[in-house]
């Protein structure tokens, strides 16, 4: 497994970590991802944002000139991932899950389109990468494009196992400010390159 | 001017930009913007996309377990520009405006949180721009960030007049397939970093 900036497993477990889980608790993996993507735009590090919810809206009122208000709208697949962005002068992209299983993740959670979308991205040098959450073990992992496309290349399981994700992906700690310092991995896979 | 790829301007009153003008009659910006992604993404040139229109859900019914239908929801300020993506490893970020006016662009028609957006993704090493059609002369320019600051600074006039696109803005033509080839100009852009 590989760790950022020296974090060590036993943090996972030592004292200080039953107040980063008080602080965590029943805050979604996506809420900590938009809490940090705030923080590294308050200090101009990275700009990265959530893309608004796809919809078709169906119908629309207009009680006022300049009041609209959506009276029937329907969720969409999404063409895309979540999460994209600039840092550093790099396209970054990537998606965000979190499973409730506490052995493996399964890939159903990701359309395939999606995961085509993460390849085109690759292939075309940006930084594309998914963030999984384990949520009972409290653990998240950050796994590279490249990665993934291998697991699905040569397995034919469904699922990805966390054993998978330990031996591949990059940990990813808890902080206060940002809440998940993703861009930590991002550095290292942008020196790696 | 500059024109992409030696396009001349006499070209825009030639035979053949009757043709055009039909084929794009009624056609929004927006629409040809989207036509001419969806070409770049099938050709495996570049991969940028209009974000979905934000917005707030306040009502949503779940008549059956993987049926939600939204039954109120209201349009929000968007926090950053319509399309982003990613061409030649660069981060592309634009926002693209029509006017009914033939002689000036009003800057209302860009919320100030997206300008200082695309001056974000510019200072971070992006490829920022905005596209703005004219529909009643049916030209389109995409004008650069540093040229729409430039502007702002320097200027104490609420709208850019039609002069100032015709001296620092690109022009873009029509096409057939591509749409509107706006990334033509990218590759000068790139090229001139």
């Amino acid at each position: 497994m590989n760790y950022p900036t020296g974090t060590k497993r036993k943090n996972l477990t030592d004292k200080n970590h039953s107040n980063i889980n008080y602080r965590n608790r029943g805050m979604t993996l996506e809420a900590e991802i938009n809490l940090s993507n705030e923080y590294y735009q308050e200090i101009d590090k990275a700009y990265i944002y959530k893309k608004p919810t796809p919809i078709k809206i169906t119908k629309v009122d207009y009680p006022s000139r300049d009041k609209a208000v959506i009276k029937e709208a329907f969720f969409t697949v999404p063409s895309t991932t979540d999460y994209n962005g600039i840092y550093k002068g790099k396209y970054i992209d990537f998606e965000a899950k979190e499973t409730r299983s506490s052995t493996s993740f399964n890939l159903n959670n990701i359309h395939p389109h999606q995961i085509k979308h993460l390849s085109n991205v690759y292939n075309h040098g940006g930084i594309a990468f998914v963030i999984v959450r384990f949520t009972i073990l409290n653990e998240t992992y950050l796994l590279k494009t490249e990665d993934l496309l291998s697991y699905i290349a040569n397995s034919k399981r469904k699922s990805i196992p966390l054993a998978y994700f330990k031996e591949k992906a990059y940990i990813l700690s808890d902080n206060y400010r940002p809440r998940i310092d993703y861009l930590q991995v991002v550095d290292l896979l942008i020196g790696g390159n």
